[in-house]
């Protein structure tokens, strides 16, 4: 394969400069010769995540047992507010909760409350798979329209959008988009769930309304760790999210007749949090936040770039964004036997990237584990069985 | 205290012959002294959940990585299926997932679809807070009536029930009860959050449509382990829950452009399950099959029936029934300093119980933790603090 030794011998030197190089020691790693490129869909575990979940087990379930409740009440705030700065929010506006569908339907349906003159959802219908069937059902059931695309607004209650897109990694602006709906009186939920952990998002700064995401992927939270919801502070009296569990209400223990919803983020809490995978998520929100937001996002760029740079040179076919503004943390290489490659990169090259419909081998990238290295190799293995 | 040294004794022959004593060693104990009459607010740790967080942390997320998803996939059913014998359901009626109170609403939600020319839910003013809370968040929604009581049904969509009573622990028939809501054309979706693992509650006996209850109690699940829904097989391919996530979708990784639903009960499956939550949900359920819930309720029976007996001796007053077959896990004994008396027994005693509301201590027994010792210990405590 031409190219391919000076491929590697560039990915060498990337990696001996790396500034986060060292995180990956942070990771529990089993095979270092697996080149992982499935970070974005799980990523990989670090180590304090072991001691932490023998600690919840040990000193907190059996030491503690009923009375370390008290404790974790209200932990999925307090894990807000540890991710909130990586996502550009305030810590009160934050909560880590239930899965990222259970809150997308809680605040998509929040969000349709707040325009109750309005009956249009729009969404991309390329759009990932779980978002677009939420919108669906809310509006089949609430008796809505949805709509294809964004770009009448004016009738809109709310816009359903990912920040970046799960096959092309393309990153919309999330400030222009939301300012744009809003001056057309249009909310707009953004999901981050391939944004959270490797880009700033900067959520404040952006005027974001409301947002949710997943901390299974660039936040190695875990398999299922519990996903987050977002909503502005400035929004926060007014909305009536729609279960009314009794972790949202304001003095729980009272058991009340009716429901008073906490006047903080608290209120969008539903039922019994999960500790193991809570505790998950919060060992993985603390190794990206130890180390620095802008740090993963810069070498996510370099990564980025480098996988191009070996696309190209390696003749394979990407649609991802060439402009790093506009490009998330996975690169996509497009080619019709794109599912088989994908299966032959695990059994043959000891390569782990996944397969999206129709043609599109994602290589996903996640700063803190994600080695140069890895990129040149699983490009040049591509380049290598499509050949 | 007269009868004190009596009920210890009597307390002690109990335990020596108790045949399910053994199984306190599957339990990871951290103090052999502490009276833990709270396991119904949360069970405690068994030991093979240690070994099995371990495995699932190392072995699967580490070493497997995203190819772990193959057999995280179904987990959900796979422990749905495990527990569906200790409540008298059929394997394929079950699945392990998400919160109490998501699938409270899910499964209300669900019922009042399946009745659409009804718009009553009734529901018991005195039942347990999140329950009520629900049943409010979607009758304020969708426009429906709320109604105390069950004594008029023959406009209620559905009946939304406890089958223990969390406060006196009185167990309603729910073989009689939903045959009476049937014959009136309603629904009925049984809480079994304080039935499980304890009772053998017989769903498909008694002819049982819908229910839904959590693993934590009971089931020694763990702080927060996922809750279940069962949905009668007859049922359901009636069913159209509210969420729609592409964990009900019936080729999931295809990604396609509508939601179309499993036809089983991953139908009631919503996002991403918490694999460690679910572990430990797994661990628990195993454990209270291996001792079989026939001998667990025979052992509850027993405690409750000393218990009760203390509180005679004792001159303590409680609102438990006196009949085995309408008595749950709990004995509530009721004081008007029950808080303080609460708060005095685990600072003073190393007895662990826990208040509710206005007046209520409740003692739980979960049989395969609970020794007659700790129901002595307890009750005596209750009667010299009080006293």
């Amino acid at each position: 394969m031409p190219n391919a030794d000076e491929l590697v011998a560039i990915a060498a030197e990337h990696d001996r400069n790396d500034p986060l190089a060292a995180w990956r020691d942070e990771f529990y790693v089993v095979d270092p010769d697996l080149a992982y490129l499935d970070g974005n869909s799980l990523g990989m575990p670090p180590k304090r995540t072991f001691g932490r979940v023998d600690r919840l087990m040990r000193d907190e379930w059996a030491g503690g047992l009923i009375r370390s409740w008290e404790h974790w009440l209200d932990m999925p705030q307090r894990v807000g507010a540890q991710l909130a700065p990586l996502i550009g929010a305030q810590p009160d506006e934050v909560a880590v909760h239930d899965s990222t569908t259970v809150n997308l339907y809680q605040i998509i349906r929040t969000a349709v409350r707040l325009r109750p003159d309005r009956s249009v959802i729009a969404i991309d219908p390329g759009d990932f798979p779980t978002d677009r069937y939420v919108v669906d059902s809310i509006a089949a059931a609430d008796g809505l329209t949805v709509r294809a695309g964004f770009e009448q607004l004016d009738d809109v209650a709310v816009a359903v959008r990912s920040m970046i897109d799960y096959r092309s990694a393309e990153i919309t602006d999330i400030a222009a988009e939301t300012a744009r709906a809003r001056s057309a009186g249009a909310l707009t939920v953004w999901d981050l769930s391939h944004a959270a952990g490797l880009h700033p998002v900067g959520l404040n700064a952006a005027g974001a309304q409301l947002a949710v995401g997943c901390t299974y992927k660039f936040l190695n939270g875990g398999p299922g760790a519990p996903a987050f919801t977002y909503v502005a502070s400035d929004l926060i009296g007014d909305v009536d999210e729609p279960f009314h569990g009794w972790f949202a209400q304001t003095d729980q223990f009272a058991m009340g007749p009716t429901f008073d919803p906490r006047d903080d983020i608290g209120r969008m809490r539903i039922g019994t949090p999960g500790m193991f995978s809570l505790i998950g998520a919060q060992c993985g929100i603390e190794v990206s936040a130890e180390a620095g937001i802008d740090a993963i996002r810069a070498k996510s760029i370099e990564l980025g770039r480098f996988a191009l740079e070996c696309c190209d040179m390696l003749g394979l076919t990407t649609s991802t964004p060439r402009d790093d503004e506009r490009r998330g943390g996975h690169i996509c290489v497009n080619h019709p036997d794109a599912r088989q490659l994908v299966a032959r990169l695990a059994a043959e090259r000891n390569v782990l990237a996944d397969f999206r419909e129709p043609n599109v081998i994602r290589l996903g990238c996640s700063p803190l584990t994600t080695r140069f290295s890895d990129v040149a190799r699983a490009t040049v293995a591509v380049a290598e069985l499509s050949g």
